[in-house]
């Protein structure tokens, strides 16, 4: 019977069989202990020179790493095994070799690994990133959609950009059309709260990012949520429940993944709401005080945004950035319009922003003049000033980077492992 | 208390507020009928003159179409009611008005639907499209996620093509670089169920596909499984139950939505498993006695995919293409080569091609021969021959576009409707 380590338990003395790959080997002269991994989890299976065949005894002397195989035996449960069970194996069948494995138990160098990317993800580690990213994504899902907000995918060929022009990439759309990538379902987004009430995008998005960093890739996936009668409070609400709940699925669902990777999982436990919300001229202040040439009316750096996570035992919401630094569309605080109903999560650790968001500009008079100051085609923006024109409501959302929050939790140097085949400025390969 | 439409069962005799925008108006001199629509859901407001103020009363007679407004007022439950409840109104306020609203209760032709695509998707039948769309695509996740399948994003740059490049649409990624936007995430699938056993992906792909047709969009969201050590007979399986799983989802879950778009849902709840499978040797068989002109060799067209479904009161599995007409990593039978381990599956009442996939090359000779056949860059696929150079094992998959299978569950004529911002040859706008 064809069996998934994963679910070993469940066959305990039983005759199984397991279909994967040699991960390692090692022999004491009349056995060897296998270990086999088969893209669910890794197993020792135990072969005794008195339980099979000399052939296959001998045979077993000379397989090399990721050869792949089938192994028929029986499930041994045993405490010290790290899944709980071994195998002891009473037949092998090769199914093909794997000569010259280029990626040994020894330390490879990232290029090395990022060229190999596609037999990188068969170690531990990357099963354990991408194990997370999985539940992630899942639990993001999860999160809105039992809160009843639909899933509109917003379109990835966009006509205009939604924020600045440097930044994206055009694409020969057909004959003399230019269409451009999406960096934001955003504006899509508010159309769509207008016709559905609450609802989400969640889908791959693409900045021309020329700066080589541990934090950006060029392309990444990004979900976004937005809400019609929705203000800058039910945002943050809705933010830190988000982060809460996703980061609680890590810690419940993926403790084995996060073990191997090492994270310690108690300054995770501490990611519960409420978040501390700081105003930007708090943060400000702090990051004078701290002595950092910090000045009102710039936008957070990396080191800014790292000593100011570091105040907290979890991610603080920074709200109220100067209008001048924020996308043409954030609505102004009425009480104070040089300042912007905006809001970003930073998250703990240094990890920096994983949530953008705010109130959005609901008057038409005013989105127009902002369109016209940042010298955006108005023509583009018809649709979206339509939205103002028939029967505007105030509304919010936000956006939350994936790789970055599942790097957060991984607890990883670097956003190129929390993606299966990562793109940066010279990465396009495989 | 705010309340969304869609939960109002659990508020009968309360006060409750619905905020969201008129519909539809009628009035009997003494009793204004107010059809108001938040996102979730349509309720009737019935505002009586003698239950409001006499500015609140006169106002409601000048509300024009999308207005936004916020309603005050008792739920009452009414068995005549679409949705079993009114709203007896005790105050109203406008948000924001809406003059001239361009989308009347009158037709409109497509063209001009779509130039307002935006403001179309407020309408019933959209939002009823649009929440089916919702349910297939978590279905599908729920689907994967419950038989242990990994998601394992695939990227939507690409150095390569998978197959040909005429219908591919280059990027200019950096400096000298061409990117190709992914048709599909199959290669890469491959790889990842060598690391993690199951996985899929599920994203947008993209065709530059010059022709207008009723069934094809440029940008379309496609899932696409791939398993280890898996044959045909399995991913012909997995076909069979995914759809089934899809389908019965969307009976359970949005019944009111098919009934909003007058689904002949009878034709749908005979979708179970197991389909009808038809070799392709047999499909030729037919079609010829059908008296159509088609020869053995070349593909099903559209017209051969309708006569071929409307044979069967379900969907129909068609196995077995010529290697020919398949793509090059297909495997070829072993006792026939001439075909290949291929399996489409087309939707019944002539909605075509909802599934392609099968059985993948896993002999690093042939794998190669085939990519010199079809003159493809070697160095391009060197990593994915490294998935036959080492532990090479059996293993299968398929891909099935959302789009078309939201437009045949809906009963819809054209895809174009199953998206919120389609793209198709001459629309990229909104």
């Amino acid at each position: 019977m064809n069996v998934y380590i994963e679910n070993i338990a469940a066959h305990e003395g039983q005759e199984v069989t397991i279909r994967g790959w040699l991960h390692n080997r090692r022999s004491s002269g009349k056995i060897h202990f296998l270990t086999v991994r088969d893209g669910t989890g890794f197993i020792q299976a135990v072969m005794s020179k008195a339980g099979v065949s000399p052939e296959t005894f001998q045979q077993a002397d000379h397989l090399s790493q990721e050869t792949s195989l089938v192994l028929t035996g029986t499930a041994r449960a045993d405490s010290r095994a790290p899944g709980g069970f071994e195998l002891d194996v009473k037949s092998l069948e090769v199914v093909a070799p794997a000569h010259e494995y280029p990626l040994t138990p020894k330390e490879h160098g990232v290029d090395y690994l990022m060229d190999r990317r596609h037999l990188w993800i068969r170690t531990e580690r990357q099963h354990a990133v991408l194990r997370v990213r999985h539940e992630v994504v899942n639990a993001i899902r999860d999160f809105f959609n039992s809160r009843g907000f639909i899933l509109a995918d917003t379109p990835i060929f966009t006509p205009s950009a939604c924020e600045g022009t440097t930044t994206l990439f055009p694409v020969q759309y057909f004959d003399d059309t230019t269409a451009y990538l999406t960096q934001s379902g955003q504006l899509y987004n508010e159309a769509n709260a207008m016709a559905l009430g609450r609802v989400y995008c969640f889908g791959p998005t693409f900045r021309a990012e020329k700066s080589k960093t541990r934090r950006h890739l060029t392309e990444f996936w990004m979900v976004e949520p937005e809400m019609a009668y929705a203000t800058l409070d039910d945002v943050m609400t809705l933010g830190e429940e988000l982060v809460s709940y996703v980061v609680g699925r890590a810690l419940e669902r993926r403790a084995r993944e996060l073990n191997v990777l090492q994270r310690d999982t108690a300054k995770l436990e501490r990611v519960r709401p409420p978040f501390p919300r700081v105003s930007y001229d708090e943060a400000a202040r702090i990051l004078k005080d701290k002595g950092l040439p910090f000045e009102w009316g710039g936008d957070l750096g990396g080191t800014d945004e790292t000593v100011l996570s570091e105040q907290f035992d979890r991610p603080v919401a920074v709200y109220g950035y100067p209008s001048a630094i924020k996308a043409f569309y954030m609505k102004p605080d009425p009480n104070r319009p040089d300042v912007s109903l905006s809001v970003d999560v930073l998250a703990p650790e240094g990890y920096g922003e994983i949530i953008g968001g705010g109130q959005r500009i609901d008057d038409y008079d005013l989105l127009l003049q902002r369109i016209k100051e940042h010298n955006l085609p108005q023509e583009a923006f018809e649709w979206y000033l339509d939205l103002r024109r028939y029967g505007s409501v105030p509304h919010a959302g936000f956006g939350m980077g994936v790789e970055r929050v599942v790097s957060w939790i991984c607890g990883l140097e670097h956003v190129r492992e929390t993606i299966p085949y990562p793109r940066m400025l010279y990465r396009l390969y495989p």
